[in-house]
């Protein structure tokens, strides 16, 4: 049973190894965890303690973004899962939860949380992601993946689908908007058309198979998949059908997007493709040789057709392998294997959806939108310099 | 925007609800969260404070059981997954942990955990359980689906191919065992065929999107899709290569099932399909009307194909909905919505897979494998009975 790692490792000096350096030096021998009994069963576990992901909590501390440069596959740790709020995360009590459908229907009715949880569940994986989510306008290089697109993040969501609620209701035929109200301080409202709820939309209670988190809605939230993430309202509480949008503070304030001509888009939900290399990326120092170049790619409108990546600055672009099974309106896993010779170069990502949209660049968002729409929807080609010493930067266009 | 619950509800107290009962009762009113600013962001989210799903610990603490009954959806949280040592959980420093692999091979290598992470990764959603998961032989009808089978949990794993690594270290075309050794004070060692390398094993470091948790196996674990967790060595240290199986304390002494004539089936690796109702089950106490069983199937030979579930003690079955995707060896939810009248009733599932098999009663597993056979391996239908009053308590054989 006995073997010697250094008189193994004598003979496999000559190893041909796929970008494997720290193979050929034998690693300090650890103490022997296999002298000492283990820790016992425990209720909850923890993570190891040198594993630290945390969510980067912004100034204000009204939002927190995910560590996509710690994460792997596709499911964000519930713990780790962006948060955005515009009052504070409010504590509510489930037992005496409520939610109430009005207005335009049949019969105004009051869920309790148990009501919600006792009619059909569906269990979905899909993307949510603050429209805000872009922070690659900086001059700074040394930004990471979260600072980057920290707040998106994915999970398993199971909730009731509104469209059970609306057919218990009786949601009358002319109504074609809802406003949905939150149970924070910011009482945040927005409307949202009736379809989406006859399309995808949730009541959601359930998040990674445990209950939401306080943050992601506790006790219960509108979930409107592929939408902005302010209209999925949270600790929602109120839901009155109409046959016109409600123009709140929150979808007149914010979320719209300046035209050149001096109006507004307004109702922009969807979001649209975009692809973000997780790794190498800020702040690694790459070592020569085979690397995996990976990182997600999403879209609001499906799924995610192909993620083109390029080496050399957009010049060449090749399709990555996407993690299977790639599903709609989820965060998907793209890998390409890149021997890296340690000449500078820049990597970059462009997704493409099942509806053909490619994802573009900063160049064709400013033709298509203006150049007033900086605050929101923004989802431009993003690239990580390889500098010949290893070190990995942010860059943005121009490329060459 | 002021409304009247209590005017509201007055006037929906002739609505229909599906089984609804609580909305005829208007719930406590809630201290208001909506005068008081809430929490600001935080670096690592926290559970809501009165939802605590735990881990049943067994008793000598060598193994915690998952929560089925408070869980939702397919994934289970990465601190609720099932855990089982013989030796405790050892601390290992993932920076001086190595893995070697040797025997019969072109190369004996030693691959250190930044050498893993640079090879191509793959991830995948896969069960993992425990040859030991059936607490049904108990004569209590008191327990939940946590004690009934808690030894089953299933996340998104991801980690570099065994075969990738063989391709690497070049494995003779002879050898068809290999011996996975644990670095755990049990020194944990089972012999596995090489073709299941080439077929779908991972040597797994990450788990659900974070570092695998210590109790998994931090940082990296052998990872068999389908097969008994046990075999699945955590804290792997040691790979090596022989054209015979090792014949290992754990591999004869345990995990073995002793069949009538006196000898016994050994390297049974398969988790044959089977089924589980988490909801109702044992403690629920259940209101009439409608209400949706649901629970969660999974096969180690590969897709769930159809659940059947049966509300009158096996006489009829009806096909469940199955939660899409159906994953290849992963949980699988089912749902099936039922109309309780109030009469007693017994409720069971039976999985389908891919292959056709069909999961058995406990008299057919007895007519195949013997009355001996009783530690390992168990995956009968089991059931639930609600009584008039309401109350569920667990069910087997005979079901009349």
């Amino acid at each position: 049973m006995k073997v010697s790692r250094r008189t193994l490792l004598a003979g496999a000096a000559g190893a041909v190894a796929l970008g494997k350096t720290a193979a050929t030096q034998a690693p300090q021998p650890p103490s022997d965890p296999t002298k000492v009994r283990g820790k016992p069963s425990r209720a909850l576990g923890q993570r190891a303690a040198g594993e630290k992901p945390q969510r980067q909590v912004r100034p204000g501390a009204s939002s927190s973004g995910t560590p996509h440069q710690d994460l792997y596959g596709t499911i964000t740790p519930a713990d780790l899962h962006f948060e955005r709020h515009h009052g504070g995360v409010p504590e509510i009590d489930p037992k005496t939860y409520s939610l109430l459908i009005h207005g335009m229907v049949d019969r105004s009715t009051v869920f309790t949380l148990a009501d919600l949880k006792r009619f059909p569940a569906v269990s979905r994986v899909h993307f949510l992601e603050c429209s805000g989510n872009f922070g690659g306008r900086t001059a700074s290089t040394e930004i990471t993946p979260q600072q980057l697109a920290g707040l998106t993040s994915t999970s398993e969501w199971t909730g009731v689908a509104l469209a059970t609620l609306f057919r218990e209701v009786g949601v009358h035929p002319k109504a074609t908007w809802f406003l949905a109200e939150g149970q924070d301080a910011a009482l945040l409202t927005r409307s949202i058309p009736v379809s989406k709820a006859f399309d995808d939309a949730l009541i959601a209670y359930g998040q990674n198979g445990e209950a939401i988190r306080p943050e992601q809605g506790y006790p219960a939230r509108l979930f409107l998949p592929g939408w902005e993430g302010n209209a999925s309202v949270k600790w929602l509480r109120r839901i009155e059908l109409s046959d016109h949008p409600f123009m709140t503070r929150e979808e007149t304030s914010k979320y719209t997007d300046p035209l050149t001509d001096g109006t507004a888009r307004i109702f922009s939900f969807l979001m649209d493709a975009r692809s973000l290399i997780t790794y190498p990326a800020y702040p690694v120092t790459l070592a020569r040789g085979w690397v995996e170049i990976n990182g997600i790619a999403w879209s609001g409108s499906g799924k995610i057709q192909r993620v083109d990546v390029s080496t050399d600055g957009g010049a060449t672009w090749t399709a990555a392998r996407l993690q299977e099974p790639v599903l709609s309106k989820a965060h998907t896993r793209f890998r390409h294997l890149w021997n890296w010779t340690g000449s500078e170069a820049v990597i970059m990502s462009r997704a493409v959806d099942e509806t053909g949209y490619m994802q573009p660049t900063r160049t064709e968002l400013i033709a298509s939108r203006g150049a007033n729409s900086v605050g929101y929807h923004l989802n431009p080609i993003t690239g990580w310099l390889v500098r010949p010493d290893g070190a990995v930067v942010y860059k943005q266009e121009p490329w060459a």
